[in-house]
């Protein structure tokens, strides 16, 4: 875990600017957890009201609270902003760092709607809410396991893309396999509209909206949806029989009476350790496969 | 395993309290199983007359069986409730636990509606219906796994709490992006509900009360659909093929060049066969991906 | 392995119940794989008939052929029966076992058609059907992998009766509350009813003929799908970590120069073996958790 | 990993044919390497537009693009075609393998449209999209993980097989269950689409075309999915406790009584830390079940 980020930006800084630096992104001195304590309240609390502000019975009732709210969280979060830029060595790379652009879009509708009073005509509330939600990616900071995933995910890309590239190509291929059996007059009117109902299908979602209403339709879904199952249920089986194999094959609690090695082989006859003899006794079945 | 719970109270019960407690918490007396074999048999009854009687043309048929049953139940209950007061050292420590509750719970419609005789008309006989069934959790006390399980919950909360944080962040940003690319009109009325449709979708539970109509909507429920299922199946492959490697790596190919058996373990000095010494070779290095 | 059946069941059969015996109930023979293949054969393609004979299209274009097919297969099996019976030494116990309950079932539609012609009228040809297809299970005599899959299964039988009550308390619990919560207006019209919604729910199924109406209800239920699909997502992915933890932190290849042990644990300075000590090389960076 | 393709098929090839071998079926050169990358991507655009050609409003906006890209595509693909026939030894060996039918297949829709005119009459316009999207299996000569996960699944069949078996065995004999218990009238119209219903629940896709609507149907159903979904939990809950266990007993309690360090490996002499010989006590039983 590197020392102080202070460092790593170079020159070391100073005075106030290394107080507020302490404070804003660290989380070592009282401080600096009050501060991330409150940010998270914060962000969870904005978020919260953007969801709310969404349900058309709630927006009616509330929303002479819910806009000078967002003008509250506008603030703290502009506030808060501004301090991480003042307190960096490189402003510009936080600036484009990822969570400088969450920071940024989370500042972005508010202040739209400040300068360009016909923004709620020319981009739908949607999008502003939308851009909104974005903040509740500042929590990932906090979450030292989202970095050790991050990290995960990076070092098996590789097999995740292929094995998507596999299923992408099964979807393809079967999804236009039933544009042909079923066609557009039973509801796959498409390629694309018959690959997303593959999809539905080999991940057991199954929404329903588009089904096979032939009797080959159907029997092709029923290979689908076996092959997407099976994808789960082989693999889980296999991997029990082999823990329940190797539990029983790799050692049984047989003592050597000589050295005392413990974990022989069931079918072990000299001990693996001091080569001594060991006798037959009533060892734990071992189910051979 | 503790001891007797009756000396673990404090100060030892003695005579009638004392043979009361063993037949009511302890199960090692013939009387002590056979309180509990009866009261599991008057849990589950009971349930099940709470569950017949919801339905309606049962109701019709057999609800003047029913409220004396139920009677029967609640005085059943009610002595099992003063009896095990009766011989705790500190009955308030009971009344506040777990069981305590559900205990109280599984009483309350009953006496309720004894006491008040209206209280059909202020709340809901479902209601009522939902607290009897809570009795049901009187039985977790009879398995032993149960505690174990809870144990284990506890003991990886922090990794369910981050997994199941990182859910909810994908699914309020997911589900967004879907009420702003679906919008009012398909259905995705608010944030709040396409965050449960995203849910359904991610869970592949997939009821299809809401579902994508435009052809964006579906590539995002698509990749959505891959992204829940791909949770499950890639974690499952890797597995398996870690299984694989682990099974080449516990015995090798090293063959003992007297008797010739293979498969020794890697740590072995002498084969398990025939005693003899087994040399150091360059062995099948377990296949390090 | 046990040798001959034939001897197992008392005294030895001879002549020709022996020689029956070897064809019907054994497989080394060449005459006794005959046998086998055959009735295999017979056994999927009177299943095959029956099936197709409930498709209606098909069935009014071929059922005069299907009653014949139905006599020929009949005739089959019962000779198939009486050979059973005339060579095993206690014919009872083989009328009472699993295969001959299936065997006697197998014969049953077509002859209660012969002996009381208004059967069809007394039991639905749907049940004669169904009695039909049970012919399928004594495929299962043939593959040795599902005695051991029945074995595996009894083995483990608590854990899944646990298992199986764990979620059964969890489904009724949270079918009565959504049963409080969305009434039968909403198509929750009693416990049962919500309870097979909940199980829909929890396995991920999802119909979507039920499907909850009110906030409420979809808040409950998507903590519902969460913790369906948790129950695979949470495991799998505890026991993948768990895989790249003990593949890191176990064994390294480093090597002590001394006695040539290798898979030392990255932090080792002394090997376990000889008790020399490990030089620090560049080992493989084990990530310690 | 083989050496040149080149020899292994018979007598070395010389000249221009050596060299466009190894420009088409090798991948050392660069040459070779930029011929692939640019079949690639001729593959992934011709699919990309027999997909957009099917949907109905980029067909009547771009038909006139689509046509002679799909002429441009066919051409480099016959060329394609007869470059890898020319410089192998062996063409009909080509044309017959896996490849060399896909090949044909990306060529026939075009050929046939020129050959035969009024071929969109006589094969539906779907069929011959299918044809050409079969191109995308050319994809998988150029991922080396397909053919290890080929091999794997090959290595399989058996498991692979007998467990297909269970699932039809069981979904042909609910599925006629539910056939007999539901009848027509809820749908259940026939045994194969009762078997499609089955498959449907018991992977847990649940499209809800059908469902059950009696109370019998319904609680068979309930077990249908528990059946499917806890063949999934199970197995993975339990893969889960052992690998618990296996961490406990890959590093035991035992304690260096020199330097206090912990958690040697259980066949460990000397402390890994200081060297000093570890006694060798009872140590903590690796939790066997």
């Amino acid at each position: 875990m590197p020392s102080s980020k202070a460092e790593i930006l170079g020159k070391p800084l100073e005075g106030w600017r290394l107080r507020l630096y302490t404070i804003i992104f660290e989380a070592d001195t009282r401080a600096g957890r009050l501060f991330d304590q409150v940010l998270i309240a914060v962000i969870l609390t904005s978020v919260a009201v953007v969801v709310a502000d969404s349900v058309h019975s709630i927006n009616l009732a509330y929303h002479h609270l819910f806009t000078p709210a967002e003008w509250f969280f506008t603030l703290i979060f502009t506030v808060e902003y501004l301090a991480r830029l003042a307190c960096v060595r490189h402003p510009w790379r936080y600036v484009l760092s990822f969570y400088g652009v969450i920071d940024l879009l989370a500042l972005l509708p508010t202040y739209l709607a400040l300068l360009v009073p016909e923004v709620g005509a020319l981009i739908d509330v949607r999008v502003l809410r939308l851009l909104r939600v974005f903040r509740i990616f500042k929590l990932t900071a906090y979450v030292s396991e989202y970095q050790a995933i991050g990290q995960a995910l990076r070092a098996s890309r590789r097999k995740i893309a292929v094995f998507l590239a596999a299923v992408l190509m099964i979807v393809l291929v079967i999804g236009t396999l039933m544009y042909v059996v079923e066609g557009p007059a039973n509801g796959f009117t498409s390629i694309p509209t018959s690959v997303y109902w593959a999809i539905t299908t080999m991940t057991t979602v199954g929404f329903g909206d588009i089904t096979p209403k032939t009797d080959l339709g159907r029997l092709i879904a029923s290979l689908m949806m076996l092959l997407g199952w099976g994808t789960l249920a082989v693999p889980t089986g296999i991997v029990t029989a082999e823990m329940t194999y190797a539990r029983r094959a790799a050692t049984t609690t047989r003592t050597c009476h000589v050295c005392l090695t413990e974990g022989h082989m069931p079918d072990a006859r000299y001990c693996r350790h001091c080569g001594a003899s060991l006798p037959r006794y009533e060892h734990d079945g071992a189910a051979q496969e």
